[in-house]
């Protein structure tokens, strides 16, 4: 059996054909520039060299097109035909609390799904327009979506509400959902069969560190606190994103600069973050090399960004009553040996102990932890695309 | 010699005449709407009843003078006349980076509070205001002033950045101050000295749970993190204050409900909090006596409360490695048992232990900790204006 796994973006569209029965990935691309001029597709044969094809892709429905031939092409294909195609699985981002798992995406689910999009109006509707192309070009290829926060609905009421007038919570189920569940999911059950242990048992928080960035409180297996909120803006230091900030400062920012609600999202969106303290780059590697250098600014920006990871573990210790182990993943959590020594050296009254050799890994599953260390730590790279389509096939 | 210690809002003024020879509070009393119709003062001699004085204040000066009548009145004054008042102590609410310590009030000192009012302008004018009356009223008075942020300007870089564009920090002195400043202080001091340790080797977590709360991480004495940010609307859920959320909601509100900016602000600071989720009060003993009659709300409204803080304890925690003493204070921390222990009750992984039986306790300087608990858990009632008479004793 093999799995289609989309991830559609406003103008973007990454993909995955994984075939099942071996849980093998036979080609992965990306769509980029859809409706824009200059549109085109990187496409990788696994094993071979990545293709650009230049292409026109006045829609996510041209876009998908391009996928399918690309797939089947003589040149880099690895399918015959579309037939061979037995399933698409979408990531959606916002299911709000509708969708406490993956579901089939049928007419009805699909009005749901449409529902969702005043939670998240960046994310869904992409994700809709991607699910409207393959239901055109593929309408008998059954559907599955995989929402970024079905895991977190298991959350209490205690964790989830925020202390805002109530009847905010009634009209609009504004609320924490959190987000990157998939991979939390994926990472927290892997770190138990890692381990050798049983999830039911564990008390584990996954530190999801990327260019959007959250932790997550897994308690026997179910998501019990996590660090974004209604939206991924909220939580830990991002690459563009200021995570907690006092609510006020909207306000302060709009009296100063005379900005407008709109312009102050945007801010805290796109120019915060990393970036924002730096003034020097989003990304992790740019600041590395700046400390290397000797830039105080960029070591500053790193001592943030772990100061406040390492607290979220404080805080989840607590929200569970004590932790088992701590999950690394995602680009810098798999890769950063030195950002993952940092938030530990601050959790040795946890029992957390960093092995600094076994520490020297970069994106492969390793236990990092000393032998004697109470609180294992581990490094887990996460696979969101293969668990969209373990969903996808579990399900069809 | 007699300290009197203000605190000015912008209708109000309260009061308390302290003897410092044995630190005896001599009188206290609060002034009620300044400039508006109906203006009194309730006034009380220590050891008698309470008297209200109805009387016309159109400015904070008239409040001054009669506070000044008041206390050296025959039937219920203290002194003989205003020279038995050698100094003043003013309570100020934000000292911006200017101020890390208390500060005898010369013009410049004045000055450079006056620019701090850009950041506390709900706040910091009503402080002047109340400080240009005593200069009128008593010229020769010395006058301190004692910041409710200077405790916490001792916070590294790492803590209070927040991951915005660094040219605000810059330009604006925008930044994480931290308030209560005065009871942290205070609170941690006296938690040391009551558990016979020096200050200089405890790591102290200070809880002043009020209707304004904040936690504030104190490391060998010096407060290394605090819960409350740029304004006093960050942190824990308040009476009526929303603390920590997903700033992305400000922007979700102005679009659904067609709010500005100020009308927002105006809800996450005064509709918001403990008031907001429970739609009953704001104050917790009306939430309690609702609990008591099985209101659902209420107890979930607790629950995310008591939640919250353990949080902050636990990522504290993280901030100084471990803890050795949790300190509760004011009027919730003082007084609430049931609520003392349920925040206790997440942090057993600690070495937190409440004694069940030592908790029941009101308003009282106590180790309510068992015998073997490796963190102290101590009740200590907070005395600001005790600690601004010290202050102004000891810089006049």
């Amino acid at each position: 059996m093999n799995i289609l796994v989309l991830n559609c973006g406003s103008s973007s569209l990454k993909y995955q054909l994984i075939s099942m029965e071996n849980e093998k990935v036979l080609a992965k691309g990306l769509c980029e520039r859809i409706g824009i001029d200059g549109s085109r597709i990187k496409h990788t044969k696994i094993g071979e060299d990545t293709v650009i094809i230049n292409g026109d892709m006045p829609s996510h429905k041209d876009a998908v097109q391009y996928v399918i031939d690309a797939l089947i092409s003589k040149d880099h294909g690895v399918i015959k035909s579309m037939d061979e195609i037995n399933a698409v699985g979408h990531r959606i981002v916002h299911g709000g609390e509708e969708f406490a798992s993956s579901t089939v995406l049928t007419k009805e689910v699909i009005e749901a799904v449409e529902k969702c999009s005043d939670l998240a109006p960046l994310h869904n509707p992409a994700n809709l327009i991607g699910i409207d192309a393959c239901k055109h070009i593929m309408p008998n290829v059954p559907m599955v979506g995989v929402f970024d926060t079905a895991f977190h609905q298991t959350m209490p009421a205690k964790t989830y509400l925020y202390a805002l007038p109530y009847e905010y919570y009634r009209k609009y189920k504004l609320r924490r959902y959190g987000f990157h569940g998939t991979s939390h999911k994926y990472v927290s059950n892997r770190t138990a069969e890692f381990l050798g242990r049983d999830i039911k048992d564990m008390k584990i928080v996954v530190c999801h560190l990327g260019n959007g960035a959250s932790v997550c409180a897994v308690d026997g297996g179910k998501s019990v606190d996590t660090s974004m909120g209604l939206t991924p803006l909220e939580g830990l230091v991002m690459g563009t994103r200021s995570g907690d900030m006092d609510p006020a400062i909207v306000q302060f920012l709009a009296d100063k600069e005379g900005l407008s609600i709109d312009e102050i999202n945007t801010i805290l969106n796109k120019k915060s973050g990393v970036l924002g303290i730096s003034e020097i780059s989003s990304d992790f590697r740019d600041l590395e090399n700046a400390i290397e250098e000797g830039n105080e600014r960029a070591r500053l920006t790193m001592d943030v960004f772990s100061y406040r990871v390492a607290k979220y573990i404080g805080a989840y210790a607590a929200a569970m009553n004590g932790i088992d182990a701590i999950a690394f993943t995602a680009g810098l959590g798999e890769n950063n040996a030195e950002v993952r020594e940092e938030i530990c050296a601050y959790l040795t009254f946890l029992g957390v102990e960093v092995d600094k050799e076994a520490n020297k890994c970069r994106g492969v599953e390793k236990d990092i932890s000393t032998k004697d260390a109470k609180v294992k730590t581990v490094v887990i790279p996460t696979d969101e695309e293969m668990t969209i389509a373990r969903e996808t096939a579990r399900l069809i």
